[in-house]
């Protein structure tokens, strides 16, 4: 497992699976926690290959309900509990998918060994917050009901500088209120600034997720600066009536959208069985904005 | 794709797919027609992968609803129709089934480009006949309710003798009175019997897929005899306990059901994820039963 934020790429089909390609679902790691985004068919089978850890996962982030974006989450959350897991797992997609999942639980009398919490995307803006992460829907546009996310790793706390703290002569006991943010006063009354005695913490970072959706220009704003985009691009542009007509986007247009948002990197993935060779979708993109990457299973693109 | 009638294993593991096993799946030819035996996740990409024929499958056979038979079965049917399938597809399986598939087809606003057809295997047990197959249910003993299949390929009709045809001067326009079995009768009145003008029909031949059950002894008389007998041996006789808790089977009871069966071939599989080797396997079952195949992905066993 890589030590840094990154997204590990399990499948880049779209609609079916071909000889090598999965279905869409990937692993994010950010600020030492695992999200799965999407879960199509096969979803188990390819964390086991690529040796990642099911444990970890807190949350599966389902965008929409077309089966090669969730065909695979039933098999993944039976196999959590054959594995015995007792970790509460957060299933943030459209609220149907509920009902889905249920009727087939029930079917094999099957007792999950631990409990499965809900998040509607249809309902809420912020789908999930604690101290240290944020997701955000980001309202696609799909030909059903369609949502991305965007994850903001949150900057962290100043961490104690242990040189400058010894230099200065600071006394252990001290060193929670300089982590709070206090200055700390010597004896003497002279103040010794809080930044003086503390390292940064970790910077802000963003990752956005977005599939399926045709050109949609609205969600531009939302991606402002983000570290790493990840924007399907199903079709070359020498197909982007069909795009239009079955609301996927061109390489050149995914290209377009990383480029008006300013963002650092760009992945493209979602491709239609119709492409043997990718390389056409990076240099149509290119053309347009440069740091892009090919999705690939089995790929780690670090930000 | 092989000529002879046989089973194409395309899944070993039970209950959850490991690293080189998949769940259970089985491509059944025979008479020159196609049958999927379970659909775990992933059948759908071990079809691709063995470059074997989807569109050429009738019916899919599903034992019961534990996700290790049945979670690829909404994949396959979707990319049927992402296909353009126009052929009608019999579904036999528990009926449960039925509102599961279509919970997920319509969440995902598809409509098939063919045609369903939900055959109930608590309701029947004459699951299909025509005049070449026959296909019934064997009852089997597990944890849901579970149904094995057993298909019968009937005799042949005879087929017209060429050569004897031509050595007994027998005219054209005869042939097809000969076909339904009539004798021959010249001018002068004598008769040549049908027998001396005809070959014998390709012989019936019986399969038979039982899979998930204990050690369930009923289902022998339904077995006598048979050409091919799948029996699920998910465990070896150490486990023997674990097997009868979990109403599973070992290697040496799917070996004492195929020698009090008298069946010509026995295929062990659905092997529990805790064995790595499996020469155990067939050690155990050839303590009993000598004709013994241990399944593995991409296999055809023919009979």
């Amino acid at each position: 497992m890589q030590p840094e934020d990154g997204l590990h790429i399990l499948g880049t089909a779209s609609a079916s699976p071909s000889k090598n390609r999965f279905p869409s679902a990937h692993l994010l790691k950010i600020g030492g926690r695992f999200f799965l985004l999407d879960c199509g068919e096969g979803t188990q089978m390819q964390l086991r290959k690529y040796k990642l850890n099911f444990n970890r996962i807190e949350a599966v982030c389902i965008t929409h309900l077309h089966g090669d974006h969730f065909y695979g989450l039933i098999g993944l959350i039976s196999t959590f509990s054959l594995l015995g897991r007792t970790k509460l797992l957060k299933i943030i997609a459209p609220k149907e998918l509920k009902e889905i999942l249920e009727i087939q639980l029930k079917a094999s009398g099957t007792m999950l060994s631990y409990r499965l919490d809900f998040v509607d995307t249809r309902l809420e803006d912020i789908l999930f917050e604690d101290q240290e992460i944020k997701i955000q829907r980001i309202l696609l546009n799909h030909r059903v009901f369609c949502a991305g996310f965007l994850f903001t790793k949150k900057s962290g706390k100043r961490k104690i500088n242990l040189q400058a703290c010894h230099d200065h002569e600071i006394p252990k006991n001290q060193l929670g209120l300089l982590q709070k943010g206090k200055d700390f006063t010597k004896d003497d009354g002279s103040v010794i600034q809080n930044e003086l005695l503390t390292l940064k913490g970790a910077k802000q970072k963003k990752m956005a997720y977005c599939t399926d959706t045709r050109f949609f220009p609205e969600i531009i704003k939302q991606l402002k600066d983000v570290d790493l985009l990840y924007h399907e691009a199903t079709f070359l542009d020498t197909h982007a009536q069909r795009a239009e007509q079955t609301f996927h986007s061109t390489a050149k247009q995914a290209a377009s959208i990383a480029l008006k948002a300013n963002v650092k990197q760009l992945i493209l993935s979602h491709f239609s069985a119709r492409y043997k060779g990718l390389e056409e979708f990076k240099k149509e993109a290119q053309e347009i904005f440069d740091n892009v990457v090919l999705a690939k299973e089995g790929m780690f693109v670090s930000f």
